[in-house]
């Protein structure tokens, strides 16, 4: 079928390897974390952090909110409802691909001999 | 704990939205398919999919086979031994995030408040 393997459900803003990771550790921690235990969490480093974070917010997937009261404001991000939402129909198609994968990879094994009549490139 | 959502081992070079889909179709005909075939299951343009089968050749992640015999020259693309392998470890990491994500997203809801003392950003 046209487009079977196509998973136009895989948000590319979602989708990013940190941002991955980013959004796993906030779905787990639905009252917000700490910016420096997030970056801890998730093991990026302060620019990569912010920039991914930066993203997220442009696009109302997380919620960045600052504390003015102490000495060094502190910054505590979350996942948004729109942001939660969205990331739960991606998994949903994450897990599309997996069964997608997963089913025939235990099923069929790789032939390893070329194929009669073609030439590797 | 430190890390903890960090998972290292969502190789960057097949966690690519497309490659995904290149990949999962690929693994489920280890016969090898040919190039317009493959561009149809993924729903690529030609560019596309020649510009992500070059990279996923280059790391050996794929087979590409020529056959001269014909008027045009056909293409076909092929899972490597090697690259299943590695595909089946990253898959291996990619059910560890849904399973991350899955749990928690399922057993937490969202609170909407603005939390006391933080505003937002």
């Amino acid at each position: 079928v046209s487009g079977r393997y196509s998973y136009d459900g895989l948000d590319r803003i979602l989708h990013e390897k940190a941002r991955l990771g980013i959004l796993t550790c906030l779905v787990a921690h639905p009252e917000g974390l700490l910016f420096n235990d997030l970056k801890d969490l998730c093991n990026l480093t302060d620019g990569n952090l912010s920039r991914h974070l930066q993203a997220l917010h442009q696009h109302q997937i997380v919620e960045i909110f600052k504390n003015q009261e102490q000495k060094r404001p502190q910054t505590l991000c979350r996942i948004s409802a729109e942001g939660r939402e969205k990331f739960l129909a991606y998994l949903e198609e994450l897990n599309r691909v997996l069964q997608d994968a997963e089913t025939t990879a235990k099923n069929l094994n790789q032939i390893q001999a070329v194929p009669p009549g073609w030439a590797p490139a």
